[in-house]
């Protein structure tokens, strides 16, 4: 596979899918169970279905439009390697990772792609790229590991300027930690596992563990406000994040093309409104973020997973909001819905009935107590200290479980799942590739609604499901507890592999999104808004919310230059346009 | 002195110092070592003193110019009772509690006071307010409790146009509790005592306990980004914050003059950049906040603050700083310097030689471990949670405290603390009373740069005392402490009574800013910018920084009718303007 690779000086990446060829992909021949699941819930006999492999020749890839003059000042701020205007580069760059994405790029459904893209290698070379592309009014869209998926980083469709796609790839360095502080200073491209790969040999680690961390940057983080695995006692990357550079569109007056903005590592400030809070979330709207300041930490003496079952959601999500507000303090607190331990459960690599997380003796218990077997739900709860801090938090989260009718099963699940919790972009390849899409939606609630929104949300999907004429499945889990509430993180699928498959999943992301409006979530808890979420924003910040962001991007970025169309949409956003054409 | 109090419909205010006349001020006569501590540090007998109190017949006060138009629209929205004119509630209105606030009010230095207080009782009526102000080009400045210090509630010197303050203090209730998520809705008039009553009452809490406590409000605490003596464990305000509404200009392609901003409560997001992070420090520079969804929680079982000693300031940060990325969760960790430590005893009511902290059984302990009596320091660590947490985080703080060599002295200074912490600006208007003034600064930075910052600012400090030719003390502690830093607060007085009192005091506060800047930290930790440190905010933000903060006010306020020249300041900040004419 690699033979034929094209050459980049970042990690190379394949255009239709997670990764590259060499990840191990999703193995269904292994999960003896997943065929039985699929066909009882899908509908769909996944083994009968062939795998196809899409090809780069099918593609009719729209030409660059890049101008010579634009290119020749690229050239000369970073040499004839770091930039390529090669069919297959752009179209890696042309979406992110989101369902839509990929069934769009494996059509051949090439919108906007960007003209060229560069691969500076330092915040100059960024400020120097993005001067070029401001003097000559091209649009600047940058880019981390790729894996967005709310269309955050294609161009609008109708865009007449040239596009330049920057790959921070290149800025991938750990550049120093300051140990008394526990604060590293770390360049934007950086992806996650060299990010700790760098932090971990020094002893430290930033504790930011998302879905994505394979493929996904600091800058990324920050550009979307991101949420890890272990964000509970980490903190979310808006937390995390303490200091950081940026480069931006200078004031009309100043005479200058660009600026840094230079926001020093606090641990806290009281210096107006928050420039720090505006630049989190703001998904390249507002510059191009060169490299941060993040509180890091000391790799924990002990870290360990536990794992519990709850008769059903009710007493899994009442723990849940009863630890949150408890005096331990997990690092993690991961309830799934009764779909999502079923899910998880026919996913096991054992034959057994129940899975590798439910044995014989095990069943025998739950059914003791009385207890449907379709109605449980697993939690995960995550430790990390010294052993007696461990010791302590678990004596405090067994009694909340066992008020709440739940039951420990020790540290066996928890590993497993530690060790595979990166996996679920392959299974979504897998399932693209036999014509099921699959995607996710997450959104945040306080704790008296957090049920609401989930039966909502469920009802609303299976109604929009029915109506689609396919066959659909969604699940859940509680991702993130905080003291006020959670978020819930939902994974749905719909069985239409035909030409009408956008439509379908079109037609359910958006009942699942209105669900989250209408019961008091917000668009997104982690995954941020690009041109997917951006219809639901007047209903979640209000329009005088989107009035406040939409001036704030005009005054910072005049010309529209930086990622237009994202977060505030002036046209008609993504999931409405693409819905009828897909 | 009641009798001859003008009648408002809010808690009245004396307009010359701290609180009311009822409340009681500082009684330097039950201090017995306080005029000698006095003497020793300033030069100065503050016994023999006169006190005088300053007489509201002797201020020259300039005429209100609002004009009759405005006045009936006002009159329409509001009743003819809840607007005044008085000149005693305009000088009230004119300023807030910094000590240069006092200085000239005292001295009736009135510049450009408000033309007219209104007390609106709902956000109908602010939000008619508003319209009324913005549609005859009036300046609007909302004022909660009035105790800001960085002069954020004063329109500017020059303001042609009529200046109209909006005291929120009818707007003081407790809305709505919701007990699962644990938030409430709170008014954003609502002062710190009535607010913990009406929590207390049905068992939350806010935990949110600044100095200006007594005179503060919850829409103030969030227009200044504050931070309170607990907020270690319950968050500074931005993140107790979890929803706002805030009356706003409407955009002009609107055809209406305002909108309501509604930022629904939510336990983390991630919607494009923070809008409620723009509202929260935005001293009334973006709107009128009305009320907020503040995460409450239940009152603690167990309450206690512990007192420890170290050899010295350095241990004590080292101390800390440890704590701080310990596995413990105290609610409060301050550690005062040497100066403070001196201070705090010189204010005990005994007269024994060291004071109510250190009796002579602790003395000898002291010296038998070696230590240098005038440099020891007390630290106050508070903690909460139930009776076995409370242990549990004891146990680790207290081997930290030893590592440092550190000792534990108990509950006993710790509880004197608590009943007396809200006390400090009676000593400043004491001080004031006898021509001394002294106010304070606070700042944060990383850990690695704690030590060199208070030393430096404490040397920049004496440098400037002795440049002004008078005799001049700071002090400084630790109040909240972060994973990656900690906020020092340092007081300072310059015992300079004559009429260039300002001119001295300006000399210093400047010093003691511009050293912050030198050395890492940010303008305020939780005070704000107003007028008083907007001149600093391009070292602390970057000039990139406060051009989006620029972009962002001209955007949403194209009138510049929302308290101008607060934060980002066009003109000439008063600390400059104001220093030689004071």
């Amino acid at each position: 596979m690699s033979s034929n690779r094209i050459d980049v000086p970042v990690k190379y990446q394949k255009w239709w899918g997670w990764a590259d060829e060499d990840a191990k992909p999703y193995e269904v021949g292994s999960k003896p169970k997943f065929p039985v699941f699929a066909q009882e819930k899908l509908g769909v006999d996944i083994l009968a279905k062939e795998l196809v492999t899409p090809r780069f020749e099918d593609l009719d890839v729209p030409a660059s439009v890049l101008t010579d003059e634009l290119r020749g000042r690229l050239v000369e701020v970073l040499g004839e390697k770091n930039l390529s205007t090669h069919d297959e580069i752009r179209v890696v760059h042309a979406y992110g990772k989101g369902v839509r994405d990929l069934v769009r790029v494996r059509r051949g459904q090439l919108e906007r792609i960007p003209d060229v893209v560069v691969y500076p290698a330092d915040e100059a070379e960024v400020e120097a790229v993005m001067a070029a592309c401001l003097e000559a009014d091209a649009v600047v869209i940058p880019y981390g590991g790729g894996s967005n998926i709310v269309a955050a980083l294609e161009a609008e469709p109708g865009e007449k300027r040239q596009v330049v796609t920057v790959n921070m790839g290149r800025l991938n360095k750990v550049l120093e930690i300051d140990e008394t502080a526990g604060l590293a200073r770390i360049q934007a491209g950086t992806l996650g596992p060299d990010m700790e790969d760098q932090l971990n040999a020094r002893g430290w680690t930033l504790g930011h563990f998302p879905d994505s961390f394979m493929w996904s940057t600091v800058g990324g983080w920050i550009a979307t406000r991101s949420s890890g695995a272990q964000s509970d006692k980490y903190g979310d990357i808006s937390e995390i994040t303490r200091g950081l550079r940026m480069v931006m569109p200078a004031p009309r007056e100043s005479g200058k093309s660009t600026q840094v903005l230079d926001l020093r590592p606090l641990p806290s400030y009281s210096s107006g409104p928050s420039v720090r809070e505006m630049v989190l979330g703001s998904e390249g709207r507002l510059g191009i973020i060169a490299e941060a300041w993040m509180n890091v930490h000391k790799l924990a003496e002990v870290r360990e997973i536990q794992a519990y079952f709850y008769p059903n959601y009710d007493a899994g999500l009442k723990a849940a909001e009863q630890i949150s507000n408890s005096d331990a303090t997990p690092m993690m607190v991961r309830v799934s819905d009764a779909n999502e331990t079923q899910f998880s459960m026919a996913n096991g690599k054992k034959s057994s009935t129940m899975g590798h997380y439910v044995n014989q003796a095990m069943q025998k218990v739950m059914l003791a107590k009385g207890w449907n077997l379709a109605d449980i739900c697993i939690s995960f709860v995550g430790y990390e200290g010294d052993a007696t801090h461990v010791r302590y938090n678990k004596s405090i989260v067994n009694k909340i479980v066992k008020a709440n009718g739940g039951m420990g099963v020790g540290k066996g699940p928890g590993t497993l799942f530690d060790q595979k919790k990166y996996d679920i972009p392959f299974i979504r390849d897998f399932l693209l590739n036999i014509g099921i899409p699959a995607d996710v939606s997450e959104t945040a609630t306080p704790w008296s609604r957090v049920k609401e929104i989930h039966d909502e949300t469920v009802k609303a999907a299976e109604k929009a499901f029915a109506e689609t004429g396919h066959r659909g499945f969604i699940m859940c889990h509680v991702s993130h507890s905080y003291s006020s509430g959670a978020c819930q993180y939902f994974t749905f699928a719909v069985a239409d592999g035909s030409e009408t498959s956008m439509d379908s999943y079109d037609h359910v992301k958006r009942a699942v999104q209105q669900s989250f409006m209408d019961h008091g979530g917000t668009v997104s808890h982690h995954h941020g808004v690009g041109e997917e979420h951006s219809p639901w924003m007047e209903q979640d910040i209000s329009p005088a919310g989107v009035h406040v962001q939409r001036k704030l991007f005009e005054g910072v970025d005049p010309g529209r230059n930086l990622n237009p169309g994202k977060i505030v949409h002036d046209g008609t956003p993504g999931i409405s346009s693409n819905s009828s054409d897909a």
